[in-house]
């Protein structure tokens, strides 16, 4: 009977099974606590030992529940208190999939919590990690760590930093934001191919993967941050041999924050320490080509250890090939261990020995057909069919019957097993413990190992961002903190990948003090939505310190941006599509400041024709005194108006070319406002039966006449 | 060494794995042809056994793919003169994520098609399963046998059936109605739960599980076939203890389709085969309950072949908790087999042995910690510690040193390991053998398990109707073959689930020869789109045979039911809202008939004021030209004039109670069309700054004031 015991709880937010995870992902356990009217939040990855935590005060709730969503947790702990005092929470995450549980039972108080911290990163205060005066973080990072000690049963030595953060270092996204720009999956299908991630990702190790996308979800808004990506971007556009030496050599560099994680988890086999060796390894011959470099770029690998001595030391320990299984030997390099050598030459003459005994014992015997076999219940047999029984000697003892034949063994044979086996035995048990003391001692320098991780994702994104902008054109935009926005020949990456190159139409776009809401009217399908996204879309690119594609480009820092695009039902909730869209809009208009980007496509489409064109037109009016820069798409051709009444409010259309019945679609943004929107040409297009469409035409052309096109003027 | 060959092939559409497959759904392998001008298609499930192949004339490919989609194939394989010839439909495939493949390579015709059937079938024409004449459908049910015979390399007994059919047995339902009215899974997360099959399906069996799928997405166009169903719905409904007892035994009623296939596959193990037998075991009483229902019952119990024979050889020859390995002995029930009885005691006995001689030896050694162990390596043996080993017998023989001790065996002991492991193994191999024995002889009878377990999941389906129809208050709907279509309280059987029992406002709904087209009015959040879709499941639910949500039905059975409601991008492709709207149009005024019943919502919404309004308009006027029972759902108030000028168009709305500035939705639908949309209330609801509202409101009425309310009339 074996005593089984629980080795390890598996729940959604601590899964360790490689084959489950993306790798591409982070996998993060999120908990969340309210401790001294303070919004705190900690977000651990157990299989990298990624751990970080974040603060907010009382009142910004929504920021809070911004980020949560942002890190998109599988698992979600939530303090007790919390849980209790704000059950709609509760629910609204429930409903978003995530699984929501309140940890631990009995609460923990701050002191609780400060010693949980500190012990397990042995420190004697939290003064390093940037948090010692952050109550609710403190609180939710001591849950994060109790709960996977509880659950993990392991070391978690590779946990062995805490990074602080606040959200204001970074650009405020708000959920629907983020999926409305398809930054890293798709609306329709949720897939990373057709994201802006699905372009601008040329990284070529899993930690480059994973930091990509949360910088391209965490653009930055201090502009010297910015300035720095730039300038080491910019420095690896320029030497073109140099980057491609880097993206080469990072490509032998395997995962190293999640071999880390195995190696603290002690589930690390001989392949994943190889693993680990050859990634070192790969590293001297990159740091070589970045210190031949310009400054900035010695500055980069200056901040890389190689740990060249872990890597000879795996080396030098294990062989080449090594097997799956650790307990099983075959894995500790000849010439490493005296007494290993001279156990695999005991068991290996044994071998040699058995090899000559069948073909002594055909001999001696005279039967040809003698073979001698082996299984785990007997051991080494000779066997004899049954045809050639009369010719067994004496001294062969009989131990199995078989249907057609006999298995003998000899006194002789049992000695040479006992040799064979007993010294494979020991040989296995000395190969074992002396991988693990390797695996041990890697063990200690994990802190380290994981710095040099960390600096080779960050070195393997910045190379991508050179890589996209060769390959696509891209340039560096002047960044600045002034409230202008000037955009030339800029493109939509992902329509533009899509579509290859120098088949997308470049657009301009300016924003300065006295032009803030750019009012856009023109036909459907002539690019309006593919317009404003591109325009939002460079912008971030361009806060996250990538290139951006554009001909030119000067952006002044946004704070925020907001979109408000598409329409989907919920109906199983009751709301409507217009009910979705106005809450959309009314959060938009409760938080944009006059830093912020705001894009609103077709506001008040959702109901009848004159409440929709009075709803978007008080909208208008609404954002334009915000001083938002604002992308304001309509069809309510009426409300061009307001560019003579609003200061700041300038009309653009998209062009199209009319020849007779047809239209062509130009693409191209130009001033002005529109008074026809194609719809009944477009319709036409789609194939409505051309008997539908001309009757169409004639009630246009009525309801025109009766109208007679005067111009709407409302009181300001 | 091993000689490994390859045992099976896996590819998407013939997983057998229990684990990677929903339960619930078949998974289908699709094969398509195009021969003599005729669209075939055949669908396998390799894990039931299902075959199924249907054919359209060569005009029909809209029809052909309609049905592909709702297959939802994982993996579709295409005669190569068909993918050759129709280039565009395997990418459309291919964009919808179906792995779709030729095959085979060399392409066959149809004489060789013909043959592989024939031979698999044994029969000596295709006549019995009615597609003799078929040729579209012969080749691609040969292309589906012969990919299922090359990859899984095994039997396929279990597939002993093709049933053919055309779609025009059915309801036509293209895919885009099928996701509009959420039939099985929701369009928000794709999800079982909220959908109609969520609300609809009571089945207790995986076989019924998937069978009423398929009956929801297939209904029936024949007014006998449904008052079949609709008759055996009543006999359940009325004798509600019967249904009960039969629900109940139903419960134990396994996977029968699956566990058949298992046996074909020659993957059943123990307790499959239980599983097999405790499911044909609760038949019986079951079908002593339907005997004594009424005569429709009794005819359904008639169809039900229990298969005892089965069952019983299955308890007679397998224990009651077999292993999971199939070869490891421990099968057979004791009294079974007198050879294997004889082999348990000899092995029995030598263990009992054993057990004493722990105690024996320890006495005459006088040593108290020796210990008899037993490893794979050496066998039983007796381990001595170091301490004691002064005290160790001469006969005693050591085979193996420890690091505190030593292991002994003993002649008598080898002797007795011997004779305990010789029998173990021949008893393995002996129940091993018995097994397949039994299993073999389930094969023979296969075909008639299918039946079987086809009749129990129809039982399970009706049984679920006419659960659903007591819980919820469902009610037996008129059939007939008339133009007719009248509903009293009516009600959106998903939506009331989901608010619970008496909280959903009932609805009426009439279609007559002089009324064929709703004009559908009324401010957003009425519930517009929940009457519309309410409309269209009654309607479908009445033609699948089961009861519907209302106070009374009368249903005219149509051919067709066709949606467009919602709005989605597809950026990528570059389609925009409107352009997706439009098409999704054209594509119902292209195909509706007299006999359709179409769902309008929001026709023109995507585009300017007037175009919009144009297009709904000519929209309409085609759509009431038709004849098809339409429900018209519309924003464009003006369009309520139809009413006066076109035979057939009536007007309602949805109530809405005002009282100063607050609103109340009645949902209950009246005659009569508004003027009012209440758009900048539901925008107040939403949360949008009072501010704004109050703007919106003064810029409303100086635009009402301008039009001055006056009727529009169009030259008819």
């Amino acid at each position: 009977i074996v005593r089984r015991e629980v080795v390890r709880v598996i729940t959604p937010g601590t899964i360790m099974d490689m084959n489950l995870i993306e790798e591409k992902s982070n996998n993060f356990l999120v908990c969340a606590a309210l401790n001294a009217d303070e919004w705190g939040l900690a977000a651990l990855d157990v299989f990298t030992g990624d751990f970080q935590t974040a603060r907010w005060n009382g009142r910004e709730m929504a920021a809070f529940q911004a980020e949560i969503m942002r890190l998109a947790p599988k698992e979600l702990l939530l303090h007790p208190s919390l849980a209790n005092a704000y059950p709609e929470l509760v629910s609204g995450w429930k409903k978003q999939g995530i699984l929501v549980s309140e940890y631990p039972r009995e609460g923990l108080t701050l002191e609780q919590a400060v010693t949980v911290l500190k012990r397990h990163f042995t420190v004697s205060s939290l003064d390093a990690f940037g948090c010692a005066h952050w109550p609710g973080a403190i609180v939710a990072s001591a849950i994060a760590l109790r709960y996977v000690q509880e659950t993990q049963k392991a070391n978690l030595r590779h946990i062995s930093r805490l990074t602080s953060y606040t959200t204001e270092q970074f650009m405020r996204l708000d959920p629907a934001t983020r999926r409305n720009l398809e930054l890293t999956q798709t609306m329709r299908e949720g897939s990373r191919k057709g994201s802006l991630l699905g372009v601008i990702d040329k990284t070529v190790t899993a930690m480059g993967g994973r930091l990509i996308k949360r910088w391209i979800e965490q653009p930055l808004t201090q502009v010297t941050e910015i300035h720095h990506r730039q300038r080491i971007v910019s420095a690896l556009i320029d030497d073109g041999l140099l980057r491609q030496d880097v993206r080469a050599g990072l490509r032998s560099v395997y995962d190293l924050e999640r071999l880390a994680g195995k190696v603290a988890y002690g589930s690390a086999n001989g392949r994943d320490l190889l693993a680990l060796a050859t990634s070192l390894q790969a590293l001297p011959e990159i740091l070589d080509k970045l210190r031949q470099g310009p400054p900035i770029l010695a500055e980069v690998a200056a901040q890389i250890d190689p740990l060249t001595a872990i890597a000879s030391r795996i080396r030098e320990t294990i062989v080449d090939e090594p097997p799956v299984s650790v307990r099983d030997g075959g894995i500790i390099r000849p010439g490493f261990h005296e007494e290993v050598d001279e156990l695999r030459e005991a068991a290996g003459s044994g071998k040699e020995w058995l090899a000559h005994l069948e073909q002594r014992e055909r001999e001696r015997t005279g039967i040809r057909s003698l073979k001698v076999g082996f299984n785990k219940v007997f051991g080494y047999y000779i066997e004899v069919t049954r045809a050639h029984m009369a010719s067994v000697p004496e001294d062969y003892i009989r131990k199995q019957t078989l249907a057609n034949g006999e298995r003998y063994i000899t006194p002789e044979l049992k000695n040479y097993e006992e040799k064979i086996l007993g010294a494979e035995e020991k040989l296995t048990q000395l190969e074992y413990r002396l991988f693990t003391e390797l695996r041990s001692s890697i063990e200690e320098v994990l802190p380290q190992l994981q710095v040099t991780a960390d600096q080779v994702a960050q070195l393997d994104v910045w190379a991508s961002f050179a890589q996209v902008a060769v390959e696509q054109g891209y340039i560096c935009p002047e960044i600045h903190d002034n409230s202008q926005i000037s955009i030339q020949g800029g493109r939509h990456p992902v329509v533009e990948a899509h579509l290859g190159p120098g088949l997308f139409v470049p657009n301009d776009t300016a924003f300065s003090d006295d032009q803030t809401l750019l009012l856009i009217t023109g036909p459907n399908m002539a690019g309006k939505s593919t317009y404003m996204r591109q325009v939002a879309l460079i912008v971030l690119l361009a806060q996250v310190g990538a290139f951006v594609p554009a001909a030119s480009a000067s952006i002044g820092v946004v704070d925020r941006i907001f979109t408000r695009v598409g329409a989907s039902d919920d109906l199983a909730t009751g709301q409507s599509t217009f009910m979705v869209e106005m809450t959309e809009v009314a959060h938009i208009l409760h938080h944009a400041s006059s830093r912020s980007l705001v894009v609103l496509d077709e506001v008040g489409r959702g109901t009848s024709t004159y409440d929709g064109m009075a709803i978007a037109w008080a909208v208008a009016e609404a954002i334009q005194r915000l001083g938002a820069k604002s992308l304001f798409a309509t069809h309510y051709h009426e409300l061009v108006h307001l560019e003579e009444t609003l200061p700041g409010v300038r009309c653009y259309n998209i062009a199209v070319r009319e020849s007779g019945d047809d239209i062509a679609f130009l693409h191209q943004i130009r001033l002005g406002g529109v008074n026809k929107s194609y719809g009944i040409q477009v319709a036409r297009l789609a194939g409505l039966p051309s008997m539908v469409i001309n009757r169409a035409k004639e009630i246009l052309s009525g309801l025109e006449q009766k109208d007679g096109k005067k111009a709407i003027s409302i009181p300001s």
